[in-house]
């Protein structure tokens, strides 16, 4: 099966460092395999090892301070690009994605992101034309790519599992 | 056609300032007609204020201090209150919740919940049952319950226009 993976390219490091945590969650819940993050807060990988710990899964954490070079690597090795922007081509556009069953990563910025990137990029997708958030728009990406079965998934060696529930939290331990 | 609000808890207030702004982005973004908010940036009414002179479209920020009181008016209101939460039920449960053709209002909150909500909800909703972010858990809930075709949405009165583009950015001037 191929991979999977994001790469989250941030400018405004602090403000951003809470973001980046969100993006680096919603990779991991919609069933990507790893996130490359640039300049990101240092404990992420820690953070994301905790979680893996806790609730099953070897979703891997990257961090990188070029951006281009893992690009590079990802066409290198006939991987497709697939850019999220406002700017981009209507999201259906996931279908022609999928079908070509290779290797994708996931570029997702923060507001504003380096001219080439458009350039570089095998895909420009719009999650819809209105500004909102990479956070959303990666979900729904990875939502339409994975066509809803990843939500589905299960997470390998959990220690934790969440019973579905009407009204309140139902919780095991494994 | 019925209404769509989201109201966002948030507890942890400097920190959750951005991510509260991304929640509302999304809820405009995903076709909700409003939103309320809890101790949010005062800031935000005038972002979106400008976000809709600018995008078009006249979605609504109220600030509020008490959530339970939104709440009550909603089901006084016969609306259905419906909160995405990781412990909730599976998010399948989206099509009984569309075919009954209610206002709904969209609860969703920082990590931390009071207990309550999940008995004063209609529904509690999981966007999956693994953690990931509540920016994601709004816009795949509001995109399974418009199925899709929120993103099509016209936002009347827009100075700008966004013409979707493989290769860069293509907007005109209305």
């Amino acid at each position: 099966m191929s991979r999977v993976a994001v790469l989250r390219i941030g400018y405004r490091l602090v403000r951003d460092d809470r973001i980046t945590t969100h993006v680096a969650l919603v990779a991991r819940a919609f069933g990507a395999d790893s996130i490359y993050t640039v300049g990101s807060e240092e404990n992420l990988i820690e953070k994301i090892r905790a979680l893996n710990n806790r609730w099953g899964g070897d979703f891997q954490v990257e961090l990188t301070d070029d951006w281009r070079d893992i690009i590079k690597q990802w066409k290198t090795a006939a991987g497709l690009v697939v850019h999220l922007t406002m700017y981009g081509m209507d999201i259906g556009a996931v279908e022609e994605i999928r079908l070509k069953n290779k290797d994708v990563l996931v570029v997702v910025g923060a507001e504003k992101v380096p001219r080439r990137l458009y350039g570089l990029a095998d895909y420009n997708i719009a999650v819809g034309h209105q500004p909102h958030s990479e956070v959303s728009a990666l979900a729904v990406f990875l939502d339409r790519y994975f066509k809803g079965k990843e939500l589905g998934k299960e997470f390998q060696d959990a220690k934790m599992k969440i019973l579905p529930s009407a009204g309140g939290k139902n919780v095991i331990q494994l």
